[in-house]
C-alpha cells in the first residue's frame, strides 16, 4: 500500500531508473525477426515471438542493473492476441527475475469500470469462490481525467494487495500543455491534478515516506517538475522523456527530493536500441542495452547526489 | 473517415442506441456459469467461456434491433488472456452479424505510443511487408488529457481506414466535474476539450454531415450536453449513463441535433440484465435483452422526433 517495495528495489540496485520495454518491431535485431518469420510466417505470432526473444535477452542482461521494467501495453496490443500473450509472458519473466514491474496502460474509466481495470492488473477476480490473479504487476499508470471516483478503485487495491499507481500529471509530449497547462485562478490544471494525487496518496504512505499514488511528470518539463515536486512531497515520480525524447540528466534532477529518492527515470528506446549506436553487432543487443543502462544509472546518480 | 457508416446503420435499424457488452460475471445467467465451471474448473478460461456464451446469445438476439455494440475492454482484461481472447471473438462475431463495433478502451498516450494503440484497433501493422489487422473494430473511445499529438494518430487512421473515434468530453460519473468542470476564463475544461474535438473533426466530415471525431457526453449531465451540442455541430455523441446510471430518455434528448441524428445512447446493464427483472427465466436472457432494447429504442425515438 505504498512505494516501499519500489524504494527498496531502487536502493538495492543503487539505480533510480527503469527500463521501458516498448518493443516496436524495428527495434528487434534483424536476425531475431528473420528467425521468427521463418518459423511462423509473416504473422502476429511471428512478431510477438520475436519481441519475446528480444525482451527475454534484455531482461537477462538488465536484471542486475535496473530495479524495474516498464512494459508499454500499446506495443503489445499492436500485435493482437499473440502480442498480449507475450506481454503476460514478459511480465511473469521480469517478476521471476526479481524486477519491479510497472505496466504502462494509462487506464481510466468510471468507478465500476475502473474497478474492473484495477482487478485486471493489481487485484484478484473471484471465480465461483476462487480468487484468481488475471495479470499480476506491481504498479500501473492511470489517467486522472475522470476524477476521484475513477481512481479510488485502484487506490483500494493498492492498500489491499500492496501495489502502487502513477497518475498522469504533466506528460512529456509537445502538446501536453493544451489541457494540462490551462490556467484556472492562476493555477495550471496539472497542479490541480497534483493536489488530487496528494489527497489520494495521503493514507497510503509507508515506512519509506512515500505512498502508493505517484505522478507521471515528463523530463521534458523540468520547471513544472519543480513545482509539482513541492506539491507532492510523499509521491514517487515516474519520469518519462529522458534520452530519445530530449530530456537530459540535468532535466530530471528536479523530480528528486533532497533524500536522493522520489523519482524513477524511464528510458525505453535509448536502452533497447543501444546496439544500433557505436560498434556493437546485432547479436550484442543485450550487452549494449546493459552498457547503456549502466551509463544512464551513473549519469543520473551523479547529478542527484 | 467519417461517421457515415454509423449513421447508415442507425438509419437502417431506426435506432440511435448501442448495446454495451460489459459482461461482469454476475450478469451471466447461473446455468451458463455452472456449465462452464463444470467444463473448465474455477479458472479465467471458465469465466471467459461463460461470457462468450452470454455475449453470443445477446448478439444473436439483438442484431436485428440495435445498430451497434460497445464492448467495454475492462471487463475482458479482468479475465486475463482468456478474457482478451473472448473480446476478440466477440468483436469478430458482432461484425459478422453486421453490427457496428465501438470498442470502449479510452486509450491515450504520447504520439508514437498513441500510434501503436491506433494501429492495434483501427489500423494495420506491418510484419515483414505484410499488412495485418491486429483487432479490427469500427471505432474506439480515447482520452484527450495529452492533447492533440496523442489524438492525431487515431484521426489519421480514421482517414486511412474509414474508422471513427469518440473522445471523452464530459463523462457520466459523479466526480467527472473535479477536472472537467474547472473554469478557465469562465469556460469549463470540457468546453476546451470540445473545441479541440471540433478542430480534430473538421476535415473528416462525410456525406452524413458528421465527422470521424465524436464526443463522449454523459446522459447524467443534460445541461452540459446542450452546451457541448452547440459547440460540436458535426460530431456524433456517444451517450453513456442511460438507465442504470440514472439518465432517462428526457436526459438524452439534448445530445441530439434537430435532424434526429447526432447521438447514440448506450445501455449496458439495462439490456444485459433485463432477464433479472419481471417474469423472465434465466434461459430467456436473450429474449429479455431484446425486449428491453426494443423498449429503449421506442422510448428514445419517441422523445427525439
Amino acid at each position: 500500500m505504498s512505494a516501499d517495495l519500489l524504494v527498496q528495489k531502487i536502493k538495492e540496485k543503487g539505480n533510480p531508473s527503469v527500463a521501458g520495454l516498448d518493443p516496436k518491431l524495428e527495434y528487434v535485431p534483424e536476425y531475431i525477426r528473420t528467425k521468427s518469420y521463418n518459423e511462423y510466417g509473416r504473422t502476429l505470432r511471428a512478431a510477438a515471438e520475436a519481441i519475446w526473444e528480444f525482451n527475454r535477452g534484455l531482461i537477462d542482461a538488465l536484471s542486475d542493473v535496473v530495479p524495474a521494467v516498464k512494459p508499454q501495453s500499446a506495443f503489445y496490443e499492436m500485435y493482437g492476441l499473440p502480442g498480449e500473450e507475450v506481454l503476460h509472458r514478459t511480465i511473469a519473466y521480469a517478476k521471476e527475475k526479481g524486477l519491479y514491474v510497472i505496466l504502462d496502460v494509462k487506464r481510466n474509466d468510471i468507478g465500476s469500470t475502473a474497478e474492473a481495470y484495477s482487478t485486471a492488473y493489481l487485484g484478484k477476480v473471484e471465480i465461483d469462490g476462487e480468487m484468481v490473479s488475471p495479470c499480476d504487476v506491481d504498479c500501473v499508470t492511470v489517467n486522472p481525467y475522470l476524477g476521484t471516483d475513477g481512481i479510488l478503485p485502484f487506490v483500494n487495491d493498492c492498500k489491499k494487495y500492496d501495489k502502487a499507481i502513477f497518475a498522469l500529471v504533466k506528460t512529456s509530449n509537445p502538446s501536453s500543455g493544451e489541457l494540462q497547462d490551462v490556467l484556472s485562478d492562476g493555477k495550471p490544471i496539472y497542479e490541480k491534478v497534483a493536489e488530487l494525487v496528494n489527497k489520494w496518496n495521503e493514507d497510503t504512505i509507508g515506512s519509506s515516506g512515500y505512498g502508493a499514488v505517484g505522478a507521471v511528470v515528463g523530463a521534458t518539463y523540468p520547471e513544472q517538475a519543480s513545482a509539482i515536486r513541492k506539491l507532492l512531497p510523499n509521491s514517487y515520480f515516474l519520469v518519462p522523456g529522458y534520452g530519445a525524447q530530449g530530456g537530459g540528466a540535468k532535466d530530471v534532477v528536479n523530480s528528486f527530493n533532497d533524500d536522493g529518492l522520489g523519482a524513477i527515470v524511464n528510458s525505453s528506446r535509448g536502452i533497447m536500441c543501444a546496439y544500433k549506436k557505436g560498434d556493437w553487432s546485432e547479436e550484442q543487443f543485450a550487452e549494449a542495452a546493459r552498457a547503456e543502462a549502466v551509463r544512464m544509472r551513473d549519469e543520473i546518480v551523479s547529478v542527484i547526489k
